[in-house]
């Protein structure tokens, strides 16, 4: 059978590059880079290398990286790092900011949760209008990791800056898919992670702008500029500086394969398909993201039979799929809690091909048609 | 030149049945492990799978272990996540416990560090006459990472049982090295590390006994049965699964293996040059650690020229190999602190031979000798 994934967003797999590139630290050079002799200076090497490298893409200095286990980690590190206050973030995050931004309420902090717009975009005004006294943070994400949209950000680092304030981006799903330059966009704080862009799982970092001053979320060694004890994890930080490398290299035929295939998608589901809406925002959207709402369709429904068929599909994040509750960022944008279950996330990658997207374009209608002729809902 | 790798306390190569084990998870079962399609659930198998191994290892079940991204957090998530009263902990703990307790102390808990005798073992009679109303937590290591001396922890298990206080290890430096059980030595909480027993490097666990409530380090996705969001590392996991197998697989040719070796380094050390002492209890002891102090000479020195001949060892722990502070725990065991520097610590691992011992053997009596010679100590 077919095997076709298209749910890049929730993880990629390795490049076989970064594969290669990581080997040698697992068997041979494996010192830990904290060791004074010879093993020790060559994983610090590695260490340095990788940290210049993530840098490089982000158009950060070295210094300004830390080494984490994940964007999830990056995510909390950066919110409860500077953990007092009034923070202000958008009610479309990821679980990382808002369930974080929930813990940090139950120690005191107060949050303010910005709106977005019926594509799920943050006006940058409403940012500014809910600045306090004692505003401490905004964090307001890069790309929605569901619905694609891209959020000025740049403007909301310009208002944080105006404001003395300290802004944070979740570049989890945008790195790689999107330009970005910390000092132009007025970013204090970014998280982003590698196995999104096609490097190992485990790993991520936090941009610390130099002079942000944050607290770490966990204690011990002085690893990491004393922000994040633990030994490194060479191996992956070198396999997630691989794959940044490999994803600026390849921007621009990346993002031109992905958007010829992303729009073929959209445009073949419409033409073969009816009532099926777009979420999110048309142009203001991550090249790999088609996120199509099914009427009359439960979208858990279709996932199965998709699978079924070996197409690879999500209904939501990853990281909130084991639970039933309606998406919160549909809910956000304004979708009907009873047509929020027909959408369906298509998120492709580097690997996916022309005749994959024919298939699913083949095998769409046919289960979509079966499942809204079984389908109470389709004749209301 | 030879290379020869004496600082297994510090990190380990990757064993190569491992990286085998390791590498269909990064370019072939690369699912997200919570997602819902055929990749989504061939990684929870995996996840799955390597739960049970480690649980099996340490004589847990499969819901009681929690993958965290190494030791350090492990160790941060048991301490924070009970995190309030008072917590007796030893004198003799690796940063990741001294620096979290630290921290605890900033939010309030109060903290008190039991003494060690002069080879480092904790009296349990201590740990009992310390307990107040309101202690909640004793952290005690299992086994130390400098000396290698193994604590009593089913006698302190049982103390802690019998008033009905949490107990934690952190069993980072133990694991596949000695015995371990979680439930005959009544441990609720146990740390471990992937990258120590011959596994990847950014991966460990916590066990948190069944019923044992702690909270949260990291916010985000319900991942780890809400314990640790965050994308699982399905490769890292597998990995340290992996690693877990062949050191219960290897138990006893390891420890015979690293016992004669690590009497041969000893004896020999001893027989050859004078005014050597071994920190640590003699027998109480992970079977590959040699601390060895050398009367007269600067340990940073000796490490500098073994380095130059290819040896690899360490004057402490890795993780605060960076920091000219003496070793708190040889403090601890009562060495004047103008004794500390001389202290070297060589750890033994399963790929080391009886001629590469020897080579150390050949080469070491020579570079002490030159060293006195230059030491203005010597003559005292």
């Amino acid at each position: 059978m077919k095997r076709i994934y298209l749910d890049h967003a929730a993880t990629t797999a390795v490049d076989r590059e970064v594969v290669q590139a990581m080997l040698p630290y697992f068997t041979e050079t494996y010192g830990n880079a904290s060791s004074l002799h010879s093993f020790g200076r060559d994983a610090k090497n590695a260490l340095d290398a990788g940290r210049q490298t993530v840098a490089d893409a982000l158009g950060a200095q070295a210094n300004e990286i830390i080494f984490t286990s994940g964007g999830t980690e990056s995510d909390n590190l950066a919110l409860t790092g500077v953990g007092k206050g009034h923070i202000i973030t958008s009610s479309i995050e990821h679980p990382a900011i808002l369930n974080t931004c929930k813990y940090l309420t139950g120690l005191g902090c107060e949050v303010t949760y910005v709106p977005v717009d019926s594509e799920g975009m943050v006006d940058p005004g409403d940012v500014e209008s809910a600045i306090i006294g004692d505003t401490t943070l905004i964090s307001v994400m890069h790309a929605n990791n569901e619905i694609g949209t891209i959020q000025p950000i740049s403007e909301i680092g310009a208002i944080a800056k105006d404001h003395g304030i300290l802004f944070h981006t979740d570049a989890v799903q945008s790195f790689g898919k999107t330009e970005i330059d910390v000092r132009n966009m007025n970013i204090d704080l970014l998280s982003v992670s590698s196995h999104k862009i096609y490097g190992p799982k485990g790993v991520g970092a936090l941009y610390i702008r130099k002079g942000v001053k944050i607290k770490p979320l966990m204690h011990g060694g002085g690893h990491e500029m004393g922000m994040r004890a633990s030994t490194e994890n060479i191996p992956g930080i070198v396999g997630f500086a691989k794959a940044a490398s490999l994803a600026v290299e390849r921007f621009e035929s990346d993002t031109r394969h992905l958007t010829g295939l992303k729009d073929m998608l959209i445009a073949g589901v419409m033409d073969s398909i009816d009532d099926v809406t777009l979420n999110g925002n048309p142009t203001e959207r991550l090249p790999n993201n088609a996120n199509l709402r099914f009427a009359f369709v439960e979208g858990e429904s279709l996932l199965m039979h998709l699978d079924m068929k070996g197409i690879a599909v999500s209904t939501g994040s990853a990281c909130s799929s084991a639970s039933l509750d309606p998406s919160h960022v549909l809910l956000a944008i304004g979708i009907a809690p009873e047509d929020i279950h027909g959408s369906i996330r298509f998120t492709l990658g580097r690997g996916n091909t022309e005749s994959e997207i024919k298939y699913v374009l083949e095998v769409l209608p046919e289960i979509v048609g079966k499942l809204r002729a079984m389908s109470p809902l389709a004749g209301r």
